[in-house]
């Protein structure tokens, strides 16, 4: 059930869209631990492509993107080395990168349902495979950071990466057709994501005071 | 050398409770770090199935357990998020879950060692692939909450899981019965991690004090 | 494009000294941290074949080295081990440890491109596989050692697997003689990193102090 040449060409412009933001704002975190310039490099290659080499390892499915297209390692490469110039200017534009980071999260969501839509996996698991390539290379970004993962904590950023897979999946399986499935489930993330900003919607926390072991 | 039909079941039985207990003591440590509720589910899923996965990524052994069973990640992320709920209730079931986490780590090492039987590996590596099995998820578990593996520094955790695994192929290479060979090196893994927790056993530390590089 | 008998048969020595090397500069580390003798051993193994490890698993190429060869756990296990016994004289040893980390950095870069290499990669997938057999280790050892990996504010240390790769990398495209080309980019990489280790050399930093998100 592929989608149309434009779609396809359109998901493919907005993932290169995607992981270039993704790598700048990595570099901003790497700038915030005072990591020298090759460190920033690293930190946006594996915070942008590293939800999807994750999946693609835990998938067994050989070759990953980047060893296919190294092209997007010198993308993302350079562009967190570009973020260095011009961190200073970067806080007036933070509106556009908490945007295009939420375009990142649901586009990296709806090519990881492809991947596991496309290896015929169970729909559990190829949500699984969505909220994978979303959102583990910011887990990636934060242990390296040496902090607690924010996914586990943040404005439902996990959450709409599920509920835009679920969307997708559901829309897929009674058979609509798949760009106007994709179409909704994508924008439906993205709403949902930035409402949450807007008005600092977050899941309810469990705190717990007691003994572990 | 499989074992019986009965004996398969059992281990079957063991690994669902078990993975339930891990699931529910990760959901603790997630409540001591103040995670949201998807945070709580998915530290449940990474620290109740990590062991298995990692174990089955470096070996190569695809399809992974909870690709081919997805009711596994509901049934864990369900149990941490079930834990929540009776957080408040769980320092009373304090002894039954170490109880539970001891047979765990016992019956996630056997099972990890008949993945490396199977694959027809070196018996090194078959202890190693029980001992990831059973370890490794609480490594992970404690990376994601940002604290020094406890693996590294507990009670014979992981000491218990190599002699689990190294009693198991002893006895299945001197050909004896299967069944009794897993009973006994269940048993014994069991007895020496309960004791270590009752009389506060520990492996000797290594303690350094001066400059590495 | 293979390299005679005997800069292969060289190739494998150094190997085998530089895991040796950074199982026992990894077990200092553990010891910083208070770990038991088993997690000092298993610190040792995850340094010295943890980068090697990470690459294979990406690459998906299995068997892993390890696997087929487990007698490189026992040599990193045991090196670890006996690293407890003889810490107290190993600061009188440091130069020499420090000498033969950086030989590892190279001989582990120079097998990572080889590995890239058979598998008929893209020159700068090669390039990222030496440097991942480089660089991985360390940084998981600073991860289980929850600090700040290392790497990313090292001297030059990543620089200096890169360097070694391209060097390597451009002597075989040009056509050059293997084993010539082969030690020009191994001592070349080696002399910038003790160079880097004299001189206190390091790539700028990037330092930050806005807000990211």
């Amino acid at each position: 059930m592929p989608g149309t040449f434009e779609s396809t060409t359109l998901l493919h412009i907005l993932f290169v869209i995607a992981i270039i933001a993704e790598a700048m704002t990595a570099a901003l975190a790497a700038g915030k631990r005072e990591m020298d310039w090759l460190g920033v490099c690293m930190l946006g290659c594996v915070t942008a492509l590293g939800g999807g080499t994750v999946r693609d390892v835990v998938l067994g499915n050989h070759p990953l993107t980047w060893v296919q297209h190294p092209i997007y390692l010198l993308l993302t490469g350079g562009a967190a080395l570009c973020t260095i110039a011009i961190a200073r200017y970067m806080h007036k534009l933070r509106n556009i990168f908490l945007f295009l980071d939420a375009v990142g999260l649901v586009v990296f969501t709806i090519i990881g349902c492809n991947v596991g839509l496309r290896l015929e996996l169970p729909l559990v698991v190829v949500v699984a495979s969505g909220m994978l390539t979303g959102c583990v290379g910011g887990v990636l970004r934060d242990i390296l950071c040496n902090s607690i993962p924010l996914l586990f904590r943040a404005e439902l950023y996990a959450t709409v990466s599920i509920v835009t897979g679920v969307l997708y999946i559901s829309g897929l399986t009674v058979d609509l057709n798949h760009d106007i499935v994709m179409g909704i489930a994508m924008l439906s993330g993205l709403t949902l994501r930035l409402l949450a900003l807007r008005y600092g919607w977050s899941m309810p926390k469990f705190v717990y005071g007691g003994n572990i072991h």
